[in-house]
């Protein structure tokens, strides 16, 4: 896959090709990424790209043309065109999925003063959002996506790296987990984990999941279609907590 | 306000500092943004964090100690730790707006693998989750929280820019910006706004936002308590659209 970032900010984005899991795959070549400064597409002597808003108002607007020359700067019919903007639809597991599938993601960062709306309504595929916040620009989304997109692309993860994803697929929050020593500052681990009876041990982390999903996330649970075996847990952890 | 992030990528976050609007707040000495290296804590001669989980299971955990040990040295009576986590609270304006307030963050990268569960109950003040998608670890979510609460430090924005958060309280999306040229690649920009007319202008600003939180964000307008007028607005709206 290849991914292209626009933005004002290049530079931002050095750590991302050397931090774990990312890093490991761009060493391995399974993607590219470029940061492209959008500046340098400025016709402007002192390399401005933003104008005062027609209409008037505070703040200022990026303007169309370096962003337009920006993006046509590594188009091809295969590239999807994203602009990261509180507008856009909700990013999820399920959009990650579908992203992952292409060939060529161009990730187009706005500065928080808003961008031209030409450029939105004719040169974007798509408005993306990570979450109800306001946040200075597009770069710290961009790198969110370029991470859950990246880690489903097919020979990223290791075999002991995936279940992770695929219990979060499960749509049940994840059991808890511990580790040595067995006991710390006064806390144990849970005897079961102890208790070598694997049947035992895998009803436990079942009951756990569901507990965590019911009590932080019942959201979760009213999407999920539950087995029989997971609604006779949960009335059991129900009653168990008196709810 | 002082930030600590604890994490195993230190060197992640180094830009941060030196971008935009962090950048600025972090010269004006507006906060001081600490990252520390969960290793640097580890009593292992190959300084390593992590153990195989008790129960069996593929993956490994992160230890308590180290943990314990990298909160424990940043720790006062004033301190908010806080676990980047797909198990916690969701993060939002509201949230970030309650943050900025605190004296001293002390934000929890766990990596994808997960951290010991005695960590989480006894150690950290509360878990919160960016939204439904699975990332490698938390330092991209504890990038993200510290851009959205740093903005709302006293004296961080500037005054034109801080409009932009306003206009996201008020619980709409915004209204299309446009800047010059008047006419780009066949596209004009609407006529209204070159009209010199400011009631004119002011008027359409609050029906384009209307219609554009109606079309991509209905969900924000059952929340909103509307005004009279944005009631008027918004049926014509509809019946324009045939809704």
């Amino acid at each position: 896959m290849k991914i292209d970032i626009l933005t004002l900010f290049p530079e931002f984005f050095s750590p991302l090709i050397s931090w774990s899991i990312i890093g490991r795959a761009y060493e391995d070549n399974k993607i590219a990424i470029n940061s492209i400064n959008i500046r340098d597409f400025s016709q402007n002597k002192h390399r401005k790209v933003d104008d005062y808003p027609f209409g008037g108002g505070s703040g200022m607007v990026m303007k169309p043309e370096p962003i337009f020359d920006a993006i046509n700067s590594v188009k091809n019919k295969n590239s999807r065109v994203i602009y990261l903007s509180p507008q856009g639809k909700k990013f999820n597991q399920e959009l990650a999925n579908e992203l992952s599938k292409e060939e060529h993601l161009i990730l187009l960062c706005g500065h928080y003063e808003g961008i031209d709306n030409r450029v939105i309504e004719h040169y974007v595929d798509e408005e993306i959002s990570i979450g109800d916040f306001v946040l200075t620009g597009g770069e710290i989304p961009a790198m969110l996506i370029i991470d859950a997109v990246v880690r489903l692309l097919p020979g990223v993860l290791r075999s002991d790296e995936s279940f992770i994803d695929e219990s979060h697929y499960n749509g049940l929050l994840e059991y808890p987990q511990y580790t040595r020593p067995r006991e710390f500052e006064g806390h144990f681990v849970p005897d079961v984990l102890l208790s070598g009876n694997h049947q035992k041990i895998e009803t436990w982390r079942k009951e756990e999941a569901l507990k965590a999903t019911l009590l932080k996330r019942p959201d979760l649970l009213e999407k999920k279609t539950l087995s029989k075996e997971e609604v006779v847990i949960l009335s059991k952890i129900k009653k168990d907590l008196e709810l």
